[in-house]
């Protein structure tokens, strides 16, 4: 997959200004909306993921892409192409699991097909009103950039299942790692504390594709250094600083915000600052232009 | 695949308002929105459609669901699931086709993944402003069944396309059963005059799966016959009246409507009335309780 060249394509035809963050804000409705797709065999295999656990995922992965705009997650609707010996049970199994995760957004359409795998795309709506909106182009120097939650749990998760293909769904859920990689949980307070108690402009992502890959999108399109500091990363004991950085998966989020901003919230770490200079991320005082790793891309292409 | 059972399942699980049409309304927002998908193999064969017109259609079968709820077509999200040997040409025609169907509707996101075939998912969003929003529950008897343009050229052009597989799709595209099967156009028009006219409720459906279909989904979610008339559906002469009732594909629409609607109206044909009685399609007089033919589900399980 050539992603970014597709995506530098896609930019220049539509030559739209609502291309470029995860989530597209529509101002004439209070609304930003967003689509993420889970396919099999790229980014899920059906020996480690219960179609619940599954519905569930998509859920979240979707609700995340809302919080990291700011806005309040609201409906959402999901399309489903599955092969022609799917049962009934896997139907069912997915939607409890879907609703499970849904809380207060509402799943309100979507459509079913046939197709020779499995297949999931989904679309969130989120209510903009009473938030201010993120944009990953919006980090300024001296800014602060913080996260939520445990990184690389998800990365150490899938490493368990994909080692341990025999360890069973049941036991597995229980371990915090493989929780956090079938059943993430989209940082829905995080992103309301933030984008309820802020007044300017900001940056957040979330950590989808890694939390080195946010800190490289966001220093690209605000044109800044992103600083951190590897010791001040929320992360397991147990889990290896490569994959922290660039595990992926783990829907946790990272905002560059006003200092101001932090003495009216709680519940975030602080990483590191936002600082001038070419686009890059500097980590533990080292300045990569690039991100440094494949490692984790274990079914992609 | 046993779209209809599942279909029954997601109804239960979710005991949502909003699940039945293909639009879902949202009131808070003044929007609907709505979610379809095109499988390769399922939907479309690479050797009969090139990239820009499977943009051209992704946008055109989409902006088509918003027409059928009355609502104006305001924004497009797009996800396309690539195989690793896409090449960037497949991508920039197909948006080039996608944002050639656009018009005023802006393509504001979606993401691009990897995937074994070529999965096309896109939502889409409408204004509901100065609009009655339809839904195929509120059929009522006495209203009057009236269509858009031509029905069966769709399936005629696919049929054309299967049987003379070597005709050049440059060449083909002229022939207008090709053009209506590759590059529909959605009734923008004809939802309009009938959206910003009507005061009444009233049923409308897209003849994404045939006119047919559509006739026996209004009957069965508003509780009565839809008694048509054949002689009476617009059709091009080299077509059969199966390939018309069931060919599906293309994208005309479909209401009903009450009698004083239409001295407002132009560019509608009536080809029938709503009569009181158990669900069912009374065609020439004849009554059916479910669709009669599999003919046209050319590439489906």
């Amino acid at each position: 997959m050539k992603e970014q060249d597709f995506i530098q394509i896609i930019k220049s035809i539509l030559n739209s200004p609502y291309i470029g963050d995860d989530c597209a804000y529509l101002k004439d409705f209070g609304i930003v909306v967003s689509q993420d797709s889970l396919v099999e065999d790229i980014h899920f295999k059906k020996e480690f993921i219960t179609s619940y656990q599954l519905g569930y995922k998509t859920v979240m992965v979707n609700i995340s892409d809302i919080c990291a705009s700011g806005a309040k997650p609201k409906y959402l609707t999901i399309s489903l192409s599955l092969p022609p010996n799917t049962d009934n049970g896997f139907v069912e199994n997915f939607y409890k699991g879907a609703k499970a995760a849904s809380g207060n957004v509402e799943i309100v359409g979507g459509d079913i097909t046939g197709a020779d795998k499995i297949y999931i795309s989904a679309a969130a709506i989120g209510d903009t009103r009473g938030r201010k909106i993120s944009s990953r182009s919006l980090a300024k120097p001296d800014y602060k950039i913080i996260v939520s939650g445990e990184h690389g749990n998800s990365a150490k998760g899938l490493d368990i299942l994909i080692k341990k293909s025999r360890l069973s769904q049941t036991e597995g859920i229980n371990n915090k790692f493989i929780k956090a990689h079938l059943m993430p949980e989209a940082q829905i307070e995080f992103s309301a504390r933030i984008a309820e108690n802020i007044t300017q402009d900001y940056a957040m992502m979330d950590t989808s594709d890694g939390l080195a890959d946010a800190l490289f999108q966001i220093s690209k399109a605000s044109n800044v250094i992103m600083n951190i500091d590897t010791k001040k990363i929320p992360h397991d004991f147990s889990v290896d600083m490569q994959t922290v950085l660039y595990g992926g998966e783990d829907y946790q989020l990272v905002a560059a915000v006003p200092e101001n901003l932090l003495q009216k919230i709680s519940g975030y770490t602080i990483i590191g600052s936002v600082e001038k200079g070419s686009p890059s991320v500097k980590i533990d005082g080292k300045i990569f232009n690039e991100p440094d790793s494949s490692l984790f891309n274990h079914f992609k292409e």
